[in-house]
């Protein structure tokens, strides 16, 4: 147990800057003022459950002993568990049942569970990641043991969301599109792994889009590997299958939308 | 007097992630270092005072103590008042006199406010958030007399903005848009006891919009109360009469702007 | 040496919100679990460099002896330099030399600088502002010595993006748009000097934009010395020559583009 308060990581789909995102911060700060909070992304696609369970499994390793407040949760007040999860690393996750917390806790590992108690009946039922997650989380982050948030569950029946995996076949990569960044680079369901069982680890690429159109692409290891505009298939800092566009917007070029499928081949000459 | 600093809340139309306000929290910080500075909202639209006198009441109430900094400013550097109000839960607010004030300061009550001193002539005149208010906040947080940082105002002479009440009037009700969030849900200058008065408060609804085409809506407690796409009146996290559309945009849908207005009548079968 | 660690301050062009802030703050907290963060920018527009450079340079000394970290860095993984610069004010900068710190470091001064040693090679190429400047800015923060970073470098030889200064002839200033605010409001490569060199200090001004349209403004101090929707030419809270439009949008009005040009002259009745 560390002598300090634990950090306090936030993710959501709130939209940065929002009074939502303030009011998160505010109830924290009445149960624990001096709370160490760090928001990890507010910019998750409205409802993208998936595209947020992907973004907080890969950061929340890199914080041992942290709180994980999540809540991306589009069936708030419905019957999807709340949800508080001890991990390995000596952290916690923190929010909805509906697939969010899943990655996450497969890639720390849990050694505990308990579905939250339920806020006052008088509350709210649209903000429970204000008036339920985010105290629960700072109540852990000031020492609170779980067992006192809830009602112990089984970490192993916590949700996984449908995490379709690529096609391989025939020299032929097929994978979905997970996720977009800011630049328009685009997050595969495929790893560098993958690419290569599909014969397609080095040169020159094609990329089919959803529409049918084809774009050359290059593999490589960073976007300085590709001239200005071109495209470049490369394992992203997070070690997943990406695509980006030199000094520009991939997503956009190729006409991506959400779960959205490329099929990657070689180029033939 | 509490021992520690008093947090600092800081809302503004700025936009989130921008240099001004980076340029806040720098001015705050050469103040007093160990400022403990939440950012409450920053995507008020710009210029839209009410909007934003409307989020800092719903939030300020909830940490009492706190000062609240809050900058939606369009006439900086013309004849408006720059002010402090001490308020009755210990807090303070501090930003620009044009009804950004008004409702936070009666929703938590005023026992004092000053009209601040001005900056020094030699300082820009269009940036009164970094180079006046967030010194003068600043100093708050850090236990200054606010009897120091200006000449005693009235508070009951501080600017409310217009909020136009409702038209309740042969089972309709009538009510102006106050704003959105992220997600396209709508707020309405209206309560669910409006809603009630109006004999809508429960069962199924017709919302005309402002280009004059009708939407059915059910009235609810939570999102999970309608299906997917469906529309849902209800009273919203901060008690507030809204319009949300499941898993969708219902701002968008209807074709809504500022201060447009919506006619909710009972749905006639 | 302060007793208290620095602050550090973080400016990118990762987008506000994006998981990219998100974990450049966690790779902070992971050396340095108390920095004081404060996020100065991250919405300059993708791969802009020297509006990044600009705006670290007009906020950065505003802070003496804080840490400032800066990555836009388009050119990540490629052969650009990785710096940590020691400031005349005992702060510092750390950031890729391709432009970014020039401005910075000539408004402060700069006694020393190093090229960072590389990340171990078994990172990620793609992410630098993670695996490689944060943890260097957490160190500065914590104490260590800059020499311990890397190899000393000269400053003098730290890149300087390209900033082409106004033409003045004629009784006309043509200067090139350095970027823009969230609220349309334009600025210049330009200052207050070169409008009075020019003969244009004060009165009713045109200014042609990109697309060969005229517009007519009003030199001045603040938005509020011209009518609603006006235009006003004024120098900003950065000393900046700047174009605004009161309670709306100059950049959308104008048409302007990143890297058009202005030519103001005075309006003949």
């Amino acid at each position: 147990m560390p002598p300090a308060d634990r950090p306090l990581t936030i993710l959501t789909d709130y939209g940065v800057g929002s009074e939502y995102v303030g009011a998160l911060h505010l109830a924290v700060v009445r149960v624990l003022p001096t709370a160490d909070r760090i928001d990890l992304a507010h910019d998750i696609p409205p409802g993208d459950v998936r595209w947020g369970a992907l973004v907080l499994a890969r950061h929340a390793p890199a914080l041992p002993g942290a709180v994980h407040l999540a809540v991306v949760d589009p069936g708030v007040g419905g019957s999807r568990r709340p949800l508080a999860i001890a991990l390995d690393d000596g952290g916690f996750l923190v929010g909805p049942d509906n697939g969010l917390l899943g990655p996450a806790l497969d890639a720390v590992g849990a050694r505990a569970a308990v579905e939250l108690h339920p806020p006052p009946t008088s509350a709210p039922r649209t903000f429970h990641g204000r008036d339920l997650f985010a105290p629960a989380a700072a109540r852990l982050c000031a020492g609170t043991d779980i067992a006192l948030l809830g009602r112990e569950v089984d970490p192993s029946g916590v949700i996984r969301p449908a995490i379709e995996p690529p096609e391989i076949a025939g020299g032929t990569l097929t994978a979905e599109v997970a996720g977009r960044d800011r630049f328009g680079n685009i997050s595969l369901l495929a790893t560098r792994t993958d690419l290569i069982a599909a014969g397609l680890g080095s040169g020159t690429l094609v990329i089919e889009g959803p529409d049918g159109r084809e774009f050359r692409a290059t593999t490589g290891t960073h976007f300085a590997d590709v001239a200005p505009d071109g495209l470049v298939v490369y394992e992203d800092s997070n070690r997943v299958l990406s695509v980006a566009r030199r000094d520009g917007d991939a997503w956009g070029l190729i006409g991506c939308a959400p779960r959205s499928r490329l099929v990657l081949t070689a180029h033939r000459t």
